[in-house]
């Protein structure tokens, strides 16, 4: 179940650590890296990650059996109407998109119609870091990746996507395209924007030198997803705007609740959400930790 | 300058990480521990990081030379009510609570007035872990303490504090209670609250199971101050509830801003927040890295 040849467009964090993982399980002949920046590829060639490059995508994708588009959510369409009537015939084509139903959308678009060899998927797995310097390939290894196919998703298309992300060390689970956007929206998508706030918040404070020195080591993980790219979490935020402004709105209200118990000083509330939050957080953390080991 | 006899009131994960430090460093020739757990304070004894316990803090500050008070906020009145007048001469009190106003409140009322030989104190370290199974010895290093003296405080006490502090590998600084209690309020008080506010939120959410499941790595570190001890964080935010009121105001106005921003898909004014959020945090964490080099 081989990859011939494997095109990536966008070798950064994802892109790379997916190329990395292939070529160290041995599983992928061929490598070709596509991307807007030459020094990035070039940097991608030497670090082994691709065998060579090509900054078209409608060349890039010659004859490759499997393509998986690895570009911020913004570029999507753009990509896809590239490749459109370039792919060989039988390729696959994936994406590890933040958002799915934006990527369903765009490739409906792009392709007339969702074709039956598009696989929508997203690896949960990232760091707040990007570019291929940043990739390795241990980035997936009990890791989830969701694929969000469609009625219409060949079955084939799907097994070998699935396969592709086994080698790479993940575990592979389908869900509904809206589902998916609404569960990352709360677990994801809402904690960036609310550590953005934050940073944001502080830095716009007189004393800004000041409160950052007397930070710790709770804020520095509590905001180390705000040092994540803005370009591409504008994206993810604009191209999954309906989940998120549901589940920001219901976080400002239990914001507002925690407020008036504050202002009304009243420590029994405070407690409840507290021990509340903690509890759920001690119960997922014990199924993660009993996940990796 | 060594100390004779340290009485460490509330031997948990602040309060053990401080006998372990200053014992490892030989500095102290006794250490008395006082707290309201048997149980605890056994396994205190059993660690080694005390020699002996008394649950009276009355008895436990007999003959001590420092007194270190590292109870939560809300029992830090009933401790200095039950150590008041049982002080050996000379002996040196400090603290370790989150907010300093309501410490010097708590010690003026206790003490009749606020005391030359108390000196509130802060250190900006620890973890989501409580008890004094989770101490150890290197907790403070390369950390802050804030000390918050007040007029009437001794040099001699704030020297002899600064000097503890520092054995332990502190880096010690002063500033003045309502300054502190603001900056901390900011990059410590509110993000646990927000943190709770969304582990919360998650929870009452219908699928509360499936959501955490699919949460990566950027969730785990966003939320990990949630799991901290829910009655020691009530304690926190009551009392330093106005700087804690201010602060949760600016932010939840940020927060409206950049849903007004989201709900009008204007991705200039997103991009703005979270690079400039960026901009900050890439700042702050290079700073950290050159003090913890």
């Amino acid at each position: 179940m081989n990859i011939g040849r494997l095109c990536v467009i966008g070798v950064g964090l994802i892109g790379g650590s997916l190329a990395r993982a292939l070529r160290a399980r041995g599983v992928v002949e061929e490598i070709v890296g596509c991307g807007r920046h030459t020094a990035n590829l070039e940097r991608a060639v030497e670090l082994g990650v691709i065998d060579r490059y090509d900054t078209d995508p409608a060349s890039a994708v010659k004859d490759a059996d499997m393509v998986v588009v690895a570009v911020p959510l913004g570029n999507m369409a753009t990509v896809f109407a590239a490749i459109a009537g370039h792919l060989a015939d039988g390729a696959i084509v994936t994406d590890a998109g933040s958002a799915k139903q934006s990527v369903i959308d765009d490739a409906q678009a792009a392709f007339g119609g969702m074709p039956a060899w598009f696989v929508p998927g997203h690896p949960i797995a990232g760091t707040e870091n990007s570019g291929v310097a940043a990739s390795f390939a241990e980035l997936f290894q009990g890791r989830r990746v969701i694929l969000t196919p469609v009625d219409i998703t060949g079955t084939d298309a799907i097994d070998r996507v699935t396969w592709m992300w086994r080698q790479a060390g993940a575990d592979v689970v389908c869900m509904e395209p809206r589902h998916h956007d609404e569960v990352l929206a709360a677990t994801s998508h809402l904690p960036h924007v609310l550590a953005y706030a934050l940073v944001d918040r502080l830095a716009r404070m007189g004393e800004r030198d000041e409160i950052f020195e007397y930070a710790a080591g709770g804020f520095r993980d509590f905001t180390r997803i705000a040092s994540s790219d803005p370009g591409m979490w504008r994206d993810i935020c604009l191209c999954n705007a309906e989940a998120l402004d549901q589940v920001l709105q219901a976080y400002r209200e239990e914001l507002a609740e925690l407020h008036e118990a504050l202002q009304q000083r009243d420590g029994e509330r405070l407690l409840a959400v507290f021990g509340r939050a903690k509890a759920a957080r001690d119960r997922y953390c014990d199924k993660t930790d009993n996940t990796e080991s």
